[in-house]
Order: C-alpha cells, then structure tokens, then sequence
C-alpha cells in the first residue's frame, strides 16, 4: 500500500459548507490518504453563507479511491452543469466508493450514477431521487454497493464515520469519533421532519415550496437529458 | 433593531476547520445578522487538515455580537501571540456573548476571559482551564453569564443552537436544526472518553502525549503573563 488512499471532494458555488466540512474533518483523518477539495473551475469556491475557500481543478486529478459529492442550494444550477456532472462520472467510474451528503444525491442522480441504487438524501428532497431511478431511502446513511449517500447536512458526520469504519476498520472510526468528541446532546429534538414541532415543520415547508420546485424542475431536466425520462 | 447582530469568528491557522464550520452554519442562519470570519493578519487561514478559506482582519471590525473562537492544533502557538489575544480581548468586551468551541477555550482563557468562569473544553485538554482561574466544567455545552463554551469539534453544533435559542428564541433554532437536519446516529458509542473502546482510548492518549505537555506548557506561560502563576 505505497499509494495513499485518494479522497475527492467535488464541490461548487453556493455549497452548504458542513455538508462538506463534516465527513472532510473525518476522512481527510484516515491513515495514509490524501484528500483533495477540487471544483470545475478550480480557484476560490464561495458556500451558500458566504466563506470562500481554495480549491484544485476537478479536471487535473487523474483518479481517486473515494469521491464525496455534497450540496447545498448550488446544486439546483450544478444539475445543469454539464462539465461538471462529466467530471463527477468520470471519477467515479475509476473509485472504490461513490458518495454524497445531503442533496449532493441529486448531482450522483443528475451524472447517471444512481439508477437502480437505493440511495438517501436531505430529507425536504427525498421525492426527486426516484426521477434518477433511485429507489427512495429514508436513513440518515444509506449503502448499495458501492454508492454510499448520506442524509442532510450534519448527517455528514456520520455518514463519514461509517465510510471510515468501510474502508480502514471500525477502531480507526472510532479514534476519529473520539478525536472530534462526536457524543451528540442535541438542545431540542427538531431535527427531523418526525420529531419538529408541527408549527417549525409547517413554516419551514412554506418557505421552502419555491426551491423546491426549481429543484424538481432542473432535476427533470437533467433526467431528460440522462433519457430516463 | 435596525442593526444586525453581528458574529464573529476570530480563526488562525492550524484551526479545526469542523470547529468552526458547525457554530459558523448554524448562527450565520440566525435572522438580522451578519457573519464575519476573520484572523489577525486577513487573508487565506490554513485548517489543520489543509483547507485554506478567506477572513477579513480583526483589526477591521469595530465591535460585535458575538464573538466565537474555534479550537485545533494552533491553538499552542495562538496562546503566544498577543496582538490576536488583544483582539480577541478588545471585540470580547464591547460583546454580549463571548463563546468558544473545543480548545479555543484555552484562547479565551489566555486573553483572561475565563477568570472565574465555569467552562468547558475539548475533553483531553479539559484539565488546563484551571490554569486560567477557570472552573472547569464536565459538560458539552456550559454556560456561566456571558460566556458560552462548547466541547471538542462536534460539540459546536450542539453549542451553535443552545446559543442561537438564547439570541433568537428556541423556534428559530428549532427551524435551524430542521434545516441542518440534526438528528445524529452516530454508528459508534465512541465520542466520549467515557464510552470509547478502551484499546481506543489508550492508542489515542498515548498518540497525544507529547501535544498535551506542548499545550500545558504554552497554557502556563500565558497563564504567567496574565499573573495568574
């Protein structure tokens, strides 16, 4: 095992930052790896709140072990992106391991790599991924065969823990759930469409009605154009 | 309230980028503010795991919130330089919340913030906030009048929503919560000293050894300076 174990994170604009910071912190953790943050264009990535961070040109990585694709409100244009989606199959046609966070599924989707997986995704858009011939699965973490998807935003973390726990053992996992104090006291008991209080739940869908529908619409398109439509 | 509540998170190199990433995606969404990540000399920050990501300038902020300080490997040589101390000490004073996460509790510390507080650290460097006439407190998320601190990297995002129901009221949090999908499953029971495999404890405490001593040691020398030794 001379080589390190290659981990791509293929991000871009407008990428809600702890769908990626979360399984980055435990991957980029895994002994002898090398984690690569890269985009299409390359250069600084700005995040959906604004933090603007460097990255490495999808195009010039060669192959990797493991490519983690996360989301954010970006995704909804990213779908479209062509050059991008060409990229992200390419990669992972040559990896071990086939990964999303959040509604990082939806680019998985819009590339063609998720048909016929079971896959999940941010719990708001799970109805889209059957446009992609996923099969619709509400976990936090979701395996099938080598695409592993987790849920929203911080279900990065453990979706991290679960990948590292694959690929380097279960003792190696848990020093880095050690390491990063993972021991989770959530204030409230909200962070599920099941457990918020109906009134957080009835706002937070009125507001959300307007993106989700452009997200369904340029996922439909993106299906078209994969003829699974 | 014309003004937006302003947070800041003062970063320096070698800081966990999870630190940070998990209090910055959840109060950035707090309504009528604004967010600001900045260091003492601007410009790209470099994360522990090698994330570079833009900051403005502390000096360039003239007063805040909130203020909120990550932890990480750089926390030792942070705790040795006084013009970021001084600003971490300046924003602190005009603030209503100072606040930090992991080890950045040792920064406050250093820039005498925790005299007389109860606070809480990541939980292998916990026994170093006596040393800045801290009370050290056993906990995920401790509060003692305006200073709230978090436990280590994880623990921000417990942190990040018990203050933002204090700033905003629990609906509000709850709604952030539901967005961040916070509803963790952590594969393992490994997050804690207290439930971690024990060979695991042991390889992670020997591996730490010489980092702890480092750290012990730049926590007394500012401790000194203070005139608290």
């Amino acid at each position: 095992m001379a080589d390190p174990f290659v981990v791509v994170f293929a991000v871009f604009p407008d990428l809600t930052q702890l769908d990626f910071t979360g399984p980055y912190e435990v991957l980029s953790r895994l002994p002898k790896s090398r984690t690569l943050v890269a985009s299409e264009p390359g250069g600084l990535i700005t995040s959906e709140r604004g933090l603007a961070f460097e990255t490495t040109r999808l195009a010039e990585i060669d192959r990797c072990d493991l490519i983690c694709v996360p989301g954010g409100p970006g995704v909804t244009p990213a779908m479209g992106e062509p050059m991008f989606l060409s990229e992200l199959k390419r990669l992972a046609h040559g990896a071990q391991y086939v990964t999303s966070v959040c509604t990082g599924a939806l680019l998985l989707g819009a590339a063609g790599l998720l048909q016929g997986k079971r896959a999940t995704t941010h719990w708001a858009y799970r109805d889209i991924l059957p446009l992609f011939g996923a099969v619709r699965t509400d976990a936090r973490v979701v395996r099938d065969g080598k695409v592993f998807t987790g849920g929203g935003v911080t279900a990065g973390v453990d979706f991290g823990l679960t990948v590292a726990a694959e690929v380097a053992g279960d003792a190696v996992a848990q020093s880095i759930q050690l390491m990063i104090e993972y021991d989770p006291s959530p204030p409230f008991d909200a962070g599920s469409p099941d457990t918020a209080p109906p009134e957080v739940l009835e706002r937070f869908n009125a507001a959300l009605a307007d993106n989700l529908s452009a997200r369904r619409e340029a996922a439909a398109r993106a299906a078209a154009r994969l003829g699974l439509s």
